[in-house]
């Protein structure tokens, strides 16, 4: 198998990439590119995996949610109903998507390190199961907008349990120098757990947080394990608090290229939950409902996206450029992080990758890059189809307008079939709201 | 005057700030936040001191072309068009938007370093002025095209003269190592040209370069003028080939923060257009139409960003953050480049700012930061307006809808007065292409 097909939904067929048992070529004939493509029973697969694993530990005392800011449509929402999970929401516009694919809002939690009033009211009026406070300013409003509703509503509290994954900067969120959360080691963490206890028109049913983003190996999730469950311990004993709802958030990694680890979630997933048992166990502690957030490790290997390529150039004693009709609009990982992706032919592939390039995307914007140092045949040219894979987070939900470019489609592969799940913007849509 | 009231339309009345002679507060209320206002006479001042110093040097023979990816949206080409510049435009939505504004295409060049067949078809129907081609395979498309509808396309083509602007490298695009362009220096410039003028039902009308972003001193384009210049008249030489108008791309400097130079437009211009005479004359060359193709210096200190403080972290023994309504969504360019920007409060303005905070946006992600170690009085708090200044360009233009949230509204003021340019996005916008 060629060493680059990363995700085991990747395969070849007369020389041509097959994904999720459909033919890339002919798929980006019939929709056009630049195309989002995802696997659903990949997707089905990625949800049962981390939901029977957590059940095998935790019985029905247990939520998958699926962080739904890694890739936000209608469709993937139905998707996680169907197959048991929650959702983590971030704002008015997920809470609206969700609700318009039927989904049940009383499984779904609330995060965002700053919620307007505004926001407050929607969501409580849609019915959302849970909010995930960041602080005392969103304590304060969420009581005072529940009780004019006459509602009391439940509400779990983000922690900053002070652990820096090593993971890159702009990912690393469960450290105490954070906009995120609240620290237990300042006192803030305590200090807004004792003012909800006595807040009105809150229930506070647990404690949630996140260290991070693109962790493997399940050390970090441990340690975290250790800190909530002895400041848990601590807050029983102050208060005789009893958390019902530990949630410690995502961060699973996934393989971007062939140099990134497998992920073993089904593993990872037996040993996070063994050790909130064995920690509560040893501490006294009656076992929380435990939720873990999942969102990149549940779609991004489900998802490519196919480009056509449109000028080639060989600078003589500097580099190649490979220019697609894409880039940093559809995928600004590039940009924002540097981030590593595979990249791929969708034909011939068997032809030699003998040239180095960059794939560069169409904005007049010079960072406008989606990789670099990229083998591919010497003879690419204008026409040529050409993949980037492990796209399915962060890529559609991060997309912009930049340069008035239409947003690509995304489109649904199951077991060889395809159907349209988003639809590829129009020149329309892109004025629609200009007077 | 407040030093941080880096552009001339920002004052304070009664101790609140007053932008383009509005009440940014007033407008705040109206409008909702986040909300970009937009100074329309500050914007036409622009136009106006651009057109009329190239025109003193250059007479009738000279346009100053908007480019319009810093902002595009209806309303600033219905500005443009009446202060007469053209427009330099990079997509069909761009395109179709210039049409839906009733902007005359005849005076409109179109860039990119990768336009589509479909892209070509459609600039030609829609009557296009110019073409500014990257290289051969599109000098080729654009001829196959152009003879199957029985047109005659006038294109420029897009040099790279080998200029480093000794800006960062994201915005460095005049190198010879660059997606953009045919260097000069590895002949391909000379081979472009050359198959050009054999390539049926194409017109090679000029050249372009564009050698960066915020260039505060004329030296570069001085020094692109003698390359320029010099090729021309090599060009000339050898294929008696008259190049009639010389696009010198844009690239001048904006104010984003007090540190910053202020831009005297008019007299780099002068500069630049001077150069331009006196190389042609001491080459024996017959002056061309000469171009400028400003975009950020034009719109982007006639914009700020309006926000509404949400949640206020202190932090102790690390940092304070500020999160607002908005972010990385509205404004990708701290994400993207660590870019400098003034924050200040719309109220309360004589009060000291004596807290040095992290702005941060409102999206479940770390790297969701507006601007690092801003000045803000100790006592901000939740419902309190800030603003970000400098935001014209590159901020609407660049808007995302990550986390699901809505774009903002571009409200106009003129004069004092206020009026909705682009409406801001509703819940139904965000999934109205989702099956």
């Amino acid at each position: 198998m060629n060493k680059d097909f990363i995700a085991e939904n990747l395969t070849a067929e007369n020389d041509a990439l097959v994904f999720g048992g459909a033919n890339v070529s002919a798929l980006a004939q019939k929709y056009g590119t630049p195309l989002y493509l995802m696997d659903e029973d990949r997707i089905r697969a990625r949800c049962k995996e981390y939901l029977t694993a957590l059940q095998a530990e935790f019985g029905k005392s247990c939520k998958i949610l699926y962080a739904s800011k890694a890739c936000s449509f209608k469709q993937i929402y139905r998707i996680i109903k169907e197959e048991g999970l929650g959702a983590d929401v971030v704002s008015c516009g997920e809470i609206y998507t969700c609700k318009a694919a039927g989904f049940d809002l009383g499984n779904a939690f609330f995060h965002s390190n700053n919620k307007t009033d505004e926001d407050i009211a929607y969501a409580i009026e849609a019915g959302i199961g849970y909010f995930v406070i960041d602080g005392e300013e969103e304590l304060l409003a969420i009581s005072r907008i529940a009780k004019e509703k006459g509602v009391t509503q439940k509400v779990l509290l983000r922690i900053t349990p002070g652990i820096d994954p090593h993971t890159y900067a702009a990912v690393a969120t469960g450290k105490v120098d954070s906009k995120f959360g609240c620290p237990i080691e300042t006192g803030k963490a305590e200090a807004v757990i004792k003012l909800a206890l006595s807040t009105p028109s809150v229930t506070l049913v647990g404690l949630h947080c996140h260290v991070g983003s693109q962790v493997f190996e399940p050390d970090v999730y441990l340690q975290t394990v250790q800190i909530m469950t002895a400041f848990m311990a601590q807050m029983y004993q102050k208060y005789a608090y009893v958390t019902e709802i530990l949630d410690l958030g995502g961060g699973f990694g996934v393989r971007y290229t062939a140099s990134d680890p497998a992920l073993k979630i089904a593993e990872n997933v037996r040993i996070v939950a063994r050790a909130v048992k064995e920690e509560c166990a040893a501490l006294g502690l009656s076992l929380p409902t435990l939720c873990l957030e999942p969102g990149r490790s549940i779609v991004a290997d489900s998802g490519i996206t196919v480009y056509t390529v449109g000028a080639v150039k060989k600078i003589e004693g500097y580099k190649n450029y490979v220019s697609v009709d894409g880039g940093m609009t559809d995928n600004p990982r590039f940009a924002l992080y540097g981030s590593s992706y595979t990249v791929l032919p969708v034909n011939n592939l068997s032809a030699p990758r003998d040239m180095v390039c960059s794939v560069v995307g169409r904005c007049c914007e010079s960072g406008d890059i989606l990789q670099e140092n990229v083998p591919l045949p010497a003879d690419v040219k204008r026409g040529d189809k050409i993949c980037v894979l492990t796209t399915g987070a962060y890529n559609y939900s991060m997309a912009s307008n930049y340069n008035r470019l239409p947003r690509p489609p995304v489109v649904m592969v199951k077991g060889g079939t395809d159907y349209p799940a988003v639809k590829r913007e129009t020149l329309q849509d892109l004025a629609k709201n200009d007077l």
